[in-house]
């Protein structure tokens, strides 16, 4: 039996090239005692997996040429010499870009059952992975949200905004996302639960923010950074929270953002917060987000959104459609 | 008998000037059913003042030309015919820079009595008063601070600044102070509880701090944003919380701050938080956070730094030296 797998051949310099990877095949060698085999069923893509591949990015330790590169993924165990995990279960964890992976159960794989709830596996990856939780912590802990809350929302179609939506109604706020197409901007409102949506490549931000929140901003949840963090500085109303989530915008060179915040003082002037946080701070409360989650979902209440490629030798593109902002929802790679 | 104030005249453009203020003379009207006539001992001053002196500069509303200056002072009760406020009281609220006031006890007035602790009735305007309650919540609630903790404060003989070094040691953390002259900075360590002092005009701003705190920082106390700001925004440990307090370095024309930080994306990638407040949000607790000073200053756990100038004529003076760096502690003017 073999595995396929795609190792570090080169590190990006700006957006990321099939040729940064090298396909290798290798024999999958006989299992030892407190081991088991995954057969990978789906990958997923985040931002920071750029960063892995760099060096010096500062986010964990950068990669080795030859390492295969890191990533979670979901997956089945086809054999097992570990009493924990039997063959047949659904797992989720570090697995890598690869066919299969050979696990130990220790806490560096971070690899942990799914709950087989007749949902697809791949929301194991997505609304009920840390895609989801991020949305659920950053909404609701880090963000504060109650009832009434005005909450705007960038790169609103992508992995994690295309919760917050539905999370926001479900608190009795009002989300407005932020996105690149009117096609996206018509899903946002469609199917995602916001009650408006900005088209930011050609509609005047500061104009249409006025338009749906006279009042101003309760919380700005950004994934982005950059420009339209700015922009969403001078709309906070007293007491509001920026959910510091994601940088994208900043990503190409992380070390030297290229852009300078301007309006960063209406934080202070309006008693306001900024905060960033680490979603594994909140791991002990993620079988809550989970079973909550499952449930909405279930109830109808949350839709999710997945956008789906085909094999392993997708997951070079897959990455880069982030930053080419090409993914509606959660990028994900279905490899078996 | 005869009051004495100062009116608006002018709106300031850089600094304050004597010619943005007149001095106008009045006969002290008889009081009516439920005033007082409070004899105006000391006046204190704040960086705000000057918003209040500006058109449009968002902070409560702008004062008209021929309104009395605003301001908080403490004075005493030498008339009354309201029975909560009886003659000998001293009390402290909004005085207006004069030296006679007639209050109706309303809550505009926010006068409360002080408490006749064999101080000088001075430190009701400062670290019994609102500039120490602003010391006390920024860092004990705002920056949760705690044993260990690596505090790094601008303006650090500022009135609010000068109080946070001792608070610190009180709850075992470890506080770095800047100024901008050797002789404040040797006032930091030898008199206001300081670990150790920067003098930011002549020395290296970013290597102090890698000297001091080579671990990084875990509070950023700052009264004063911009550069400054920016710099310790690149050594922020984990979790950090940076104390947006006050940001005199752009108050000279606060609607177009002439400064863009660079360094914001820091605040994410460290998890950590900016936040500003409001001191009067933390009213109620206001009486535990004046007993537990006046206890420390008792016991010599808390020193103050009070500078005086004397006589209404000085105000327009005491104002400008908080924006000429000149006030070495809390910036007051013995009225009477």
């Amino acid at each position: 039996m073999k595995n396929r797998k795609l190792v570090l051949a080169a590190r990006p310099e700006h957006l990321i090239k099939e040729t940064d990877f090298r396909l290798e095949e290798e024999e999958i060698r006989p299992l030892k005692e407190g081991e088991f085999l995954i057969k990978v069923l789906f990958l997923s893509v985040a931002p920071v997996m750029k960063f892995y591949m760099l060096d010096g990015a500062g986010i964990e330790n950068p990669m080795q040429f030859g390492d295969t590169m890191r990533g979670r993924g979901v997956g089945e165990v086809v054999e097992s010499k570990n009493p924990t995990f039997q063959v047949g279960d659904i797992v989720q964890g570090k697995c890598g870009w690869q066919e299969y992976v050979i696990c130990d159960g220790t806490p560096y794989y971070m690899m942990y059952k799914v709950n087989q709830r007749g949902l697809s596996y791949s929301t194991a990856l997505g609304v009920l992975g840390m895609t989801g939780f991020t949305s659920y912590f950053g909404l609701y802990n880090v963000g504060e949200c109650k009832e009434d809350d005005n909450v705007l929302v960038s790169a609103a179609t992508g992995g994690v905004g295309s919760n917050v939506g539905h999370l926001a109604n479900i608190k009795g706020a009002n989300a407005v996302g932020m996105a690149s197409t009117d096609e996206k901007c018509k899903l946002l409102v469609e199917k995602l639960g916001y009650k408006g949506a900005i088209n930011y490549t050609k509609e005047n931000i500061a104009e249409q923010i006025d338009h749906f929140f006279p009042e101003g901003v309760d919380i700005y949840f950004d994934n982005v950074g950059g420009k339209i963090l700015d922009i969403a500085l001078t709309k906070l109303r007293r007491y509001a929270r920026v959910v510091l989530c994601g940088r994208i915008s900043q990503y190409k060179d992380r070390d030297n953002p290229d852009y300078s915040l301007n309006n960063w003082h209406r934080v202070g002037a309006t008693r306001s917060k900024m905060e960033g946080f680490f979603i594994y701070d909140y791991e002990k409360h993620f079988p809550k987000a989970e079973h909550e989650m499952a449930q909405w979902i279930t109830e109808g209440k949350l839709t999710y959104q997945e956008d789906m490629l085909y094999g392993l030798e997708k997951m070079p593109e897959a990455l880069n459609r982030l930053f080419t902002k090409k993914n509606v929802g959660k990028q994900l790679v279905k490899i078996s």
